[in-house]
């Protein structure tokens, strides 16, 4: 079915059914000039935004629109678990191309839906508008978290022991093979990280809850890239040891079947919405146990240090510079 | 300058300065995953998001891009405005196709702070990324008020007087004016009503703080459209009087000189961002003279009533029913 033939106020009531999933503190969901809803007692507000632009941030026919639908919340999600927040109410922004079908849309809120009631966040209203060519999804979410328990990038101190909550760059090889429309025999377990990431708010919990952390970030633009943020923005520098970052076994044997640049993959494209943080030395074995007595993960991949920049030591003792580059999307 | 001279981080840098104007409740404004800040004391939070499509609801070489900077946030603060809100915290993401420079991303920036500062705004973060095509703008806007004096769609009663804060129709002027190119005499005040458009945070809470309205809505989709909302959420019909619709002199003679249909203009285009809604008869002379005596409008144009439907009733006494029919992003 044609968007025309239902009209914009229909289509809103059409999408309307199972964007409430949590009724406490909501005073008014969908349906108003504004969404209304309370703040829980003691906590602050978090607010991020992402949007998701057709040819930039996917490919129509390379993802279902049901994977594309959970995959734009949860890269908001994702920006709530890296400050240690829980997520809570959302806003969803669409511009919509004639071309796209009712079906279609139907797919995209459902999968919305799924990722928000996994993680007991509501859709409390948004816009809706037509498109000339694209397709734009933009989500605005708030979350919350005690004032005391939120991380920052900017806390990173010399000493201090680098970590990831996950495996990186399978999103990466993901993105390679549809890119490169490659024959790989694993090659679901790599679309499904590039596809249907999932945010890391237990992990980002357990961080916040434990307060021995100095800093926290998303993988969003690549180890290399985010590891920057968080040394720009403590006034310090990092190694990194090559042989210490995770990767599956499936990216391992992409990257060595293709003869491809593994450590670009894993380092400088990114989308793997795990966290990346530095604790304190002395800190560290009590977090990992935290994070791994809940059936997370924990990483030491490296160490803060003086100075700035981020070297990598390969497994050879050698050691080089890296850039603190990932995706830029005014360079590419 | 071409952006991908300045990449995204330091596009990003440029913009940043001027967009913090009131430090209160002001926890962590850009550069982190998430901008953190604090709920004022016993207050709700109201979230409401806008999006603009280049070629949907703007053309580039239309409108200038401070103009078009301030109306991107215009039309969210009026969304705070229509439910009795005090505008807060922003977060604006922005898709930005090759062929715009930095010079023109600096102007719409501008724009923005201008609005922001204007309404005490914070721009505290948001997503910057490529375009194929199309410039595109979505704001995220927090907005704060009691409990007990929101403002909603739903509370329109029969017998209520239905009123106006201000003009119609310019606006929709304005809109004819660019894509007809007509030539007029005061061609800039209604193309100042359509690229410029000050949203009515005053009258808001001036009518919020009186707690004497039944409803209340923004006047983005039109006139017809958005009462129509007002009685599908009330469960009521509505009485307009045709010539108790505030137009200006200037309106009237555009529509006069070019024979174009008034009421269609005034009643079904939109984008007044002037506040509708219903009160009391017992209250409305209270109401119009608190927004009087603070220099703002009070127009009554007609009544709430029973059943559904808006029925307009001309100044030869004839009655028929409008459609509650505005702007439809996919209709057209």
């Amino acid at each position: 079915m044609k968007l025309k033939e239902l009209g914009e106020f229909r289509f809103i009531d059409r999408i309307t059914a199972g964007c409430l999933v949590r009724k406490e503190g909501v005073i008014k969901a969908i349906g108003d000039d504004c969404c209304v809803f309370r703040t829980p007692e003691n906590r602050v507000t978090l607010l991020t935004t992402d949007m998701l632009v057709e040819d930039i941030h996917f490919l129509r026919h390379a993802i279902t629109p049901y994977d594309l639908g959970r995959k734009s919340l949860a890269v908001n999600i994702s920006d709530i678990a890296a400050m240690g927040g829980i997520p809570g109410e959302a806003v969803i922004s669409i511009a919509i191309p004639g071309t796209i079908e009712v079906e279609y849309l139907d797919q995209l809120y459902e999968g919305m839906k799924s990722m928000a009631r996994q993680f007991d966040v509501n859709l409390l209203g948004g816009d809706t508008t037509s498109s000339p060519q694209h397709l734009v999804i933009n989500v605005a979410l708030v979350g919350w978290a005690q004032e005391d328990e939120v991380l920052y990038r900017s806390g990173a101190k010399a000493e201090d022991v680098v970590f990831l909550t996950g495996e990186v760059g399978s999103s990466a090889a993901g993105l390679d093979l549809i890119l490169s429309r490659k024959e790989f025999s694993h090659r679901d377990a790599l679309l499904e990280a590039h596809h249907n990431p999932l945010p890391q708010i237990k992990e980002g919990r357990i961080i916040a809850g434990l307060r021995v952390a100095h800093s926290l970030i998303d993988v969003s633009d690549g180890v290399a890239s985010d590891l920057g943020h968080i040394c720009d923005e403590s006034g310090v520098g990092a190694v990194l040891v090559e042989s210490r970052i995770p990767v599956t076994d499936t990216f391992r044997s992409y990257c060595s079947e293709f003869h491809l640049d593994c450590e670009k993959l894993m380092l400088h494209v990114g989308e793997d919405y795990v966290l990346l943080g530095s604790v304190p030395a002395e800190s560290a074995d009590k977090l990992q146990n935290a994070l791994e007595s809940a059936g997370c993960k924990f990483y030491p991949i490296g160490t803060i240090v003086k100075g700035s920049g981020i070297t990598l030591r390969g497994s050879d003792g050698s050691t080089r510079e890296i850039a603190a580059s990932g995706f830029d999307h005014f360079r590419k």
